[in-house]
């Protein structure tokens, strides 16, 4: 059977649809010297793709319409030309979006040493844990005490926020859309969890909660969130953006009533990047893992199966379709 | 004559009118051990005294109804029972929006020891000066080379910014409403100025001056003009937020299209206030002294006169009735 990728074949305007996506077979090719081929198992789709099929310069390239698009991939090498992996080795590498991909052997990296499901280094131990710990503990700069609000709380980067959170001494409000992720959210330790679906205001809901007001916002949607973390923020409060899952699909503006109280209560809001911290990665696998042993790391999965589901499944991260992380299984 | 102050009847909603306002009598009296009796020659009128009309819980707290208000003052002592001051001292306070001002004299100040007209200290030698400088230096960091775009930039507040910034060896870029306030700005040494009355929206109007990008934003006004400087900052950009007069008066929500850019370019938003930098005026007075003898520092006054004219003056500042700083000669 032939190789196979999905590839973007127009730029979508707004939340993109199965129109702008194409499944396309892979020429088959033999492997030069260095390369190894890869039987993908396990795809990441992520928000922040969405930005990359805009034709915008940003932090990372616009996705090339009619080649095949990147993403995280956990596989299982096939075929080696390099002494740096062998037949069997289970791997880590950017060529997502497609069942097989052949690499550069410096392009692929080896499973860190935890005793996780490999899938694990696509989310809560990979990128999307990276930026939660990061966020949280460097650009926010949570410390024990603080009272640290999340938005997302039941997806990838949102559920690790609120453990580390719970682990350093922090106390937790976490937003998730619907009672089930609530109650998961609930679950991992949060001291309190806003509904955003259940028809009350996002401003109401956490003043209602948040009686002392917030120290952290880690901001993973933008939009009513940001602003309600505006009108509850304490006196230096800080604000992690590190994604406006509600905006980037949006022609609208986001509309912020509360935006002048940044100047009374010297609020900071950062935006921030996870590939910036990518050198520090091994004081995260460092506390990850110890957290891990002590039992304190949760963590959950939304899988489709089959790489023809990638598009639905990237979708779904927009219609709050996954708890956890959104993976496909190959 | 009885001496006699402006009080505030009733909080405004929206812009305040003179309903808001009226003028009473204070009851003479004689002082007690320790104060002194101040003939207030100058009042300042500054956009966050807007706030203080609000009864929302702040950094200072709301004008209360029905008493005198404060801002700052600039008078001269006629009788003291302090061996602080004598009779004849220029002295400044914050009993200001009155003519006559009773007070403990440890909260009146001598003038700094500058060679410059006294109501210079309400403004580029006071606290609208120490906005600009603290909230240019400090908060956002400016350094030489940047590119400094700066809203209201015919104001007390950043006309100071400019001249700091070019004195810092910074490109700058600034906004103004008018001709006549665009020449001014040209005058104190801008690279650049936008007049935000033209017509042009001020996001494509900065984008045509700023064709490197914007590394610092120093916010007077928010609105269109912060919305422009997201559409337009670099990596790592940081803003100063030290007010939004475009909002003060506002019911409407301040709407942003370009917040998400926030995240790839890593731009930092910091709200201040310069009171929290009062410790460290010395800095200030000694880099301004140094600038004013290099004739670097030009200013300019909008000065209304009587007390009567004081609301007035104040309502100005929303309109974009001064160039330089709004003043009230008593």
């Amino acid at each position: 059977m032939m190789a196979r990728a999905w590839t973007l074949t127009s730029r979508p305007q707004g939340l993109p649809t199965m129109d702008n996506f194409a499944l396309v077979d892979l020429p088959a090719r033999d492997l030069n010297d260095g390369e190894v081929r890869i039987a993908n198992t396990w795809l990441s789709v992520d928000p922040y793709m969405r930005g990359r099929m805009n034709d915008v310069k940003s932090y990372t390239p616009p996705f090339e319409l009619d080649q095949p698009m990147q993403g995280g991939a956990i596989g299982t090498v096939v075929e080696s030309r390099s002494d740096r992996f062998k037949q069997g080795d289970t791997v880590q590498h950017f060529a997502g979006w497609r069942d097989e991909a052949i690499l550069p052997a410096d392009q692929v990296q080896a499973l860190p040493q935890l005793d996780v499901d490999p899938q694990a280094f696509l989310g809560q131990l990979g990128m999307p844990g990276m930026t939660a710990y990061f966020g949280l503990l460097e650009v926010a700069g949570a410390k024990e005490g603080d009272t640290v609000f999340v938005s997302a709380a039941a997806g990838a980067v949102g559920s690790t926020v609120v453990q580390i959170a719970k682990a350093k001494g922090c106390h937790v409000i976490g937003s998730a859309g619907g009672a089930d992720k609530c109650a998961w959210v609930q679950s991992l330790g949060a001291d309190a969890v806003i509904d955003y679906k259940s028809g009350t205001p996002v401003v109401k809901a956490l003043g209602e909660v948040a009686r002392n007001g917030i120290d952290v916002y880690f901001d993973n949607v933008g939009g009513d969130h940001l602003d309600a973390a505006l009108a509850h923020g304490n006196l230096h409060a800080r604000f992690a953006i590190c994604g406006m899952i509600d905006v980037y699909n949006s022609a609208k503006p986001t509309e912020l009533r509360y935006l002048a109280r940044l100047i009374g209560m010297r609020m900071r809001i950062q935006g921030f990047i996870v590939s910036d911290y990518m050198d520090r990665a091994g004081e995260f696998y460092r506390d990850m893992g110890g957290w891990l042993k002590d039992g304190k790391l949760k963590r959950n999965e939304t899988v489709f199966d089959g790489l023809e589901s990638t598009p639905d499944a990237f979708l779904g991260l927009f219609s709050g379709g996954n708890t956890g992380k959104m993976l496909v299984r190959v």
